[in-house]
């Protein structure tokens, strides 16, 4: 064998898929996709490329800085996607006559020149799921629930859904006397209550100027405001099957866009990764790209995170392509493979024969790495009595049927 | 309402997938998955960008011009995709440990920066097959067959496969007294053959040096060589379900890196559409990447001029994500409303329910421009007496019904 050049690996932050994780991936986002679809939103694609004008200076200083951009070979300035919600705005902008609400989910990748760290990646799979056109809390409870169905069809444990509106945030601060232009500052902090902690945040309130009693004020007169909300909130989600909910007064979000309700997920028995997913209200950002205001609710599943917590929790087991293979013991019968390969093909169920007739050790570990489930065992000697050894590979148990049989009997193996 | 602004539209070259187009496509690849796993080839992914390093000078001049290339914020000279296979290779020395031989699919977008025409774009989704680590016909005929599933699981009629071995090539060249260096020229020029004609081809071939009668001598050469081949390959191929092939001596596709076998399919109905499809056995392409070398067969469905046909051919009907409608007439029935959809869903059926209770007509027309089927009508009057109206929308049919009965009358008018 010849050694190896040294070929440039995968770049930093970026990751393949080999195929138990894309078997998984894939299932993932097939079980996504059902969901939204049985919450009547449909799926559109957008393109990877952009031109730069349409998401420059869209996501703040941050986004500005991670953002891949280049000049393309026609001198257009060019970026990769960044999110899916300004391609979103873009497309609202682009076809009028789209019906309205219009419902949309779109699963895409973006990329984001991010640190490399532990779990996390520049190049990112998003699953977003948004009304636009209807400013009705309808809209706001049902990509809630269509969030939670996806979640419980993928066998992550039990979500919790947190939830708040900002609309009732701005409020009890002008109860407060607080002036228009603190609120996101005071939004922005109280954000970080999670990770910092009460007194932290208090203090770094004081400090930028807020009275000292402001966070337990302002407990007060949002638990006073909100009562007729959360029930109403409440009734709602249980009516689309959403089971557990809480109102949580300090949920802010970090994007300044929002406009009314901001929610977000936690896995209750993985409280440790965190948010998996969350979303909210954005009634002014498509207005503000496009020129026309239009009211947006939405939200969205990071399947990055989610695919890391599913992998620790073990949901992500072994998977194969195939789950019968024939193996190939003599070239002169290959076409009683074909045969039995193309059978059990038809039968619908995945299979493979060896290409090769060599030693049978060899095929039998070519399974064992495929973690395929029945291997189909025929010779010269079984040919002459058209009977055929089948093994099921996983519990080493194999027993001898009639050549004529083979589907059935493989069948019942595999169930 | 204000003036809509000037935004960036959609680059050249690239497209949205609206609802319709998205669920079509989603529907397409989920089919050839279906095929391609049946026939025990498992999925990966790869990164959108690779160090330039990697693909810079794999594709030619022309490679080189289309590709997208920058410098990224980390100064690493990066890439766009611009195929599967270099990606392949790439995957296949960087784990050495894959089962081998390694059977893969990959679906995934590619980037030429191409001029845009009409049914050609920048952005490309392309599904490819390959069978990596084993040099048997077994191979090239499972890949043939596979692809040739995957056509027909997608209705788009009678499908074709050309074939042809460029070891044959070679070989009556060879016989010919024709100088090994000149065999990629006579390859290029007979691979423009059903476009130019014959005579132009045989002008060409002149020109180039070649025998005056050497299509002639070709064709009686090749006749003969090839006998043997073409009857296993029809053996090998009709035994894996395959049922239309010819043995086309003329077929050389037009890449250097093929090493043996060469094939190309058409729909037999729509020949106009030319390849849909294609690809052959590069025994060197990986080790000339790599430098270990490592034999492989594989081939690549063109999604988007697959998609150009479907739709011609009318294949790619209206369809829509929700199949049912509960219409809001009013809002104090809000919980009847979320428990009908919510039974509905779970039942399996895509439905969804109208935001606000906006007149009947509005809500009619939006069920109209999503194409869905069924509405249930349910107002004041039907609470009373806990009936419920369901509109057949296509048959203009209606029927009142028990609300207790609702889930299954709205099946029945279904399907």
């Amino acid at each position: 064998m010849k050694m190896t050049k040294e070929i440039p690996q995968l770049l930093k932050g970026f990751r393949d898929y080999l195929p138990q994780q894309q078997l998984a991936r894939r299932k993932i986002l097939g079980k996504i996709s059902e969901v939204f679809e049985r919450f009547g939103f449909a799926p559109i694609d957008t393109p990877v490329l952009e031109y730069y004008e349409l998401l420059g200076g869209k996501y703040g200083d941050e986004g500005e800085q991670l953002m891949y951009k280049f000049t393309d070979q026609g001198d257009r300035k060019v970026a990769m996607r960044y999110d899916l919600t300004v391609p979103l705005a873009r497309v609202m902008a682009s076809y009028p006559d789209l019906p309205k609400p219009f419902k949309r989910y779109q699963m895409a990748l973006v990329w984001r020149a991010d640190k490399p760290q532990k779990g996390r990646y520049r190049e990112l799979m998003q699953c977003d799921v948004d009304v636009v056109g209807s400013n009705s809390i309808n809209a706001d409870v049902e990509v809630i629930a269509a969030m939670n169905a996806a979640y419980k069809s993928l066998e992550v444990g039990n979500v919790e859904v947190k939830f708040n509106d900002r609309k009732l945030v701005d409020e009890a601060l002008g109860q407060l006397q607080v002036n228009r232009d603190d609120v996101p500052k005071f939004m922005r902090t109280l954000d970080k209550l999670d990770k910092m902690g009460e007194e932290k945040v208090i203090a770094s309130l004081t400090e930028q100027g807020f009275a000292a009693d402001i966070l337990k004020e302002y407990a007060g007169v949002m638990d006073d405001l909100a009562k007729n909300y959360v029930v109403q909130m409440q009734q709602l989600l249980s009516g689309l099957g959403v089971e557990r909910m809480k109102f949580d007064k300090y949920l802010m979000r970090g994007l300044d866009y929002y406009t009314g309700l901001v929610f977000e997920f936690t896995l209750v028995e993985k409280p440790e990764f965190g948010s998996v997913g969350g979303g909210g209200r954005y009634d002014k950002l498509i207005g503000s790209i496009t020129g026309v205001d239009m009211p947006a609710v939405g939200g969205s599943i990071g399947l990055d995170r989610l695919f890391a917590a599913l992998e620790e929790m073990g949901v992500i087991s072994p998977q194969t392509a195939a789950e019968v293979i024939v193996f190939n013991l003599d070239k002169s019968l290959t076409p009683d493979y074909l045969n039995m390969v193309k059978n059990l093909r038809d039968a619908g169920l995945d299979a493979e024969f060896y290409y090769d007739p060599v030693k049978l050790d060899k095929q039998f570990k070519y399974a064992e790495a495929k973690n395929m489930q029945v291997a189909v065992i025929y010779g010269t000697e079984e040919a002459k009595t058209r009977k055929v050894n089948i093994k099921n590979l996983r519990e080493k148990q194999q027993r001898v049927v009639d050549l004529d049989n083979l589907i059935s009997e493989v069948k019942s193996m595999l169930w």
